[in-house]
């Protein structure tokens, strides 16, 4: 059930086997360093999101560059990460059962680890699993940013959650968690000030109540690739939880800057490698690469190099591409490289990344966490 | 990588942890039993698609019930059959590059193994790759049923593929596949007649043009869950390649009967169990299963017993509920039975079925081929 790695090293791009998920080592380099500048020079933390890579190899490479740690989505990446070496992990989501909550508290030998809650059943479990597990454990009250999924409401709900937290001795009020995940993917500058503004406000509002009320807020967390810097110039944030900044995608590149232009602050460093499997008729290529192989939920791939090309439909196996007539079109038998739409879902479907550089393959970084259901 | 069960057998349904991927196991028994009679009935065979399930252990047991083989999608899917013991299995699909072949073949000394072509230059690789292995290849030439996607034109040019392959020493014409995907999934009785009528006409002129040539063709292979009566009433069709028909889903449950009723000769017997993980907000309810856990290609998923409940949106860790003011609310570590709108992708997420009968976890069956990337 474990794939064996598609490629070996020193390969050249075009031996690996396909469909393979790759990082070009120089741009995902890149982007890794720029977001540790762009830190650097704002003063505010990152927390790289970790649902994004599932990978203690990169985790560890973001933190070598500054981050002071990394967010999961859940106890499964939290555990692939704490046991690959790092050590402080925030699960920026609830977490609700009491399986989940033991195994969490169980990495605190080893980690720091905290986790979110807008309810106070999770803080009843959460002390629960945390007395079981002889420790304490830090808990963040998570705010709705204003994407009307998760978190109650800023002001005063927050600050009676955060209350019931402090005051359990088996816990730690560990700040608030104020991530607005629609706002990341808003196409215009003024859509995403007005977002990150609202959250901004929420944010800043239970921050002074909490203060009133005698706490003192160690963390507020959020943003994404999509509005991190509006985040930091907010002065309230003091930890920015980007992820798919290390990677890009297509969606993301659809996104608008200051100047009308496409977001460009970070390269597209991840793709899947296809194989032209089918060429049988005119204006038709059709690649290895379908539903199984790449997230089409936020539009499909774009291929690289190629932009006369489009991919016009994924299913379970294929990929259709359509080819212009004026366009040289693909050999079978060819490897394209194709963008993702949406790389968190992507990452996960692959046991492996394959790294390239300079056309050769150079390491081969396991997806510890893929696919961790729990 | 590989994760661990999310349940042991004896638990309750209640206990396994989420997300999960079970099985209702007494629907999915009538799902086997019913396609089995239908082809005893039919006298057209079955060789059930393994791409829907990955799983040696369903495979056997469809084959228990007279199914003369599998078919799966790629090599890997091919590995994970045939190391599980299936003994007869197609590619139905193009197989392109040497390394795959080689794998390919390699399996050819414990199963009888076929692939597909629709071009010389996959006729050539299979040939060299089999004449380095030592073995005869079966090969079947696809034919463009109608989907525009993969296959050579029916008539002429496969009658010419279909002389290139029984004419070299290392390949044995095996027949031809003619397999339409998009008719699967039209939602009338008309346009699905109308287009396995289109496949079946093409199927029946190639195979009239290989007999004129003295070509024999041994498997007429196609349809699936959609359209297996029209290709087995259609008198060219051997062998039916339905896959999803053991375990449903909400798209398939779309399509409608000659009475204009949903289809319902399948009963639902897969589905992606959650936990209400939030529900911080009235009328909305968060559960732990979106993008990563289920495939939203062909719709959201339905929860299953909540008719009024409305599964809205997925993001990478979440699915959010609307849920009436009439309704009684889910709640919090509430775990309810999600329909996938695509069962084929969703399977490919997890690394274990639960099945569970009567309430009670009584297997977990390895997603053997889960991601199997080549």
């Amino acid at each position: 059930m474990l794939q064996p790695p598609p490629a070996q090293p020193g390969m050249s791009e075009d031996e690996i086997d396909t469909p393979a998920l790759i990082i070009d080592l120089d741009a995902f380099e890149y982007n890794l360093d720029t977001m540790a500048a762009f830190c650097a020079e704002s003063g505010v933390k990152l927390r790289a999101h970790a649902k994004t890579h599932k990978s203690p190899v990169i985790a560890l490479l973001q933190m070598a560059r500054g981050a002071v740690g990394q967010c999961v989505q859940k106890v499964a990446e939290a555990e692939a990460l704490a046991w690959g070496g790092v050590p402080d992990i925030l699960v920026s989501n609830q977490v609700v059962g009491m399986q989940k909550l033991a195994r969490l508290v169980a990495l605190s030998g080893i980690a720091r680890v905290a986790v979110c809650v807008d309810d106070p059943f999770q803080v009843a479990q959460a002390e629960a699993a945390a007395e079981a597990g002889r420790t304490r454990l830090s808990v963040l009250v998570e705010i709705d940013a204003g994407g009307g999924r998760c978190g109650v409401a800023p002001g005063p709900e927050a600050v009676a959650l955060a209350r019931r937290i402090a005051e359990s001795k088996h816990l730690t009020f560990g700040g608030i968690q104020a991530y607005h995940g629609g706002a990341q993917h808003m196409r215009t500058p003024p859509e995403r000030e007005r977002a990150i503004a609202f959250a901004s406000d929420g944010a800043r509002r239970t921050v002074e109540q909490l203060r009133q009320a005698g706490l003192d807020c160690p963390i507020v967390g959020g943003a994404g690739t999509g509005t991190f810097g509006l985040e930091a110039a907010s002065g309230v944030f003091t930890e920015l939880q980007a992820g798919s900044y290390c990677f890009m995608d297509a969606d993301y590149a659809r996104n608008l800057d200051e100047n009308g232009r496409h977001f460009a602050t970070f390269r597209h460093s991840l793709f899947v490698l296809a194989t032209v499997m089918s060429a049988a008729r005119p204006g038709v290529a059709v690649v290895d690469a379908g539903l199984k192989a790449l997230a089409t939920d936020s539009g499909l791939p774009e291929i690289w190099g190629h932009p006369d090309y489009v991919y016009v439909g994924a299913s379970d196996e294929h990929g259709k591409l359509h080819i212009p007539s004026e366009s040289e079109a693909p050999k079978l038998g060819e490897k394209l490289r194709l963008v993702p739409g949406h790389c968190d879902p992507t990452v996960d479907r692959y046991d492996w990344y394959v790294g390239v550089r300079a056309g050769r393959v150079e390491s081969l970084w396991p997806v510890a966490a893929r696919g961790g259901m729990a």
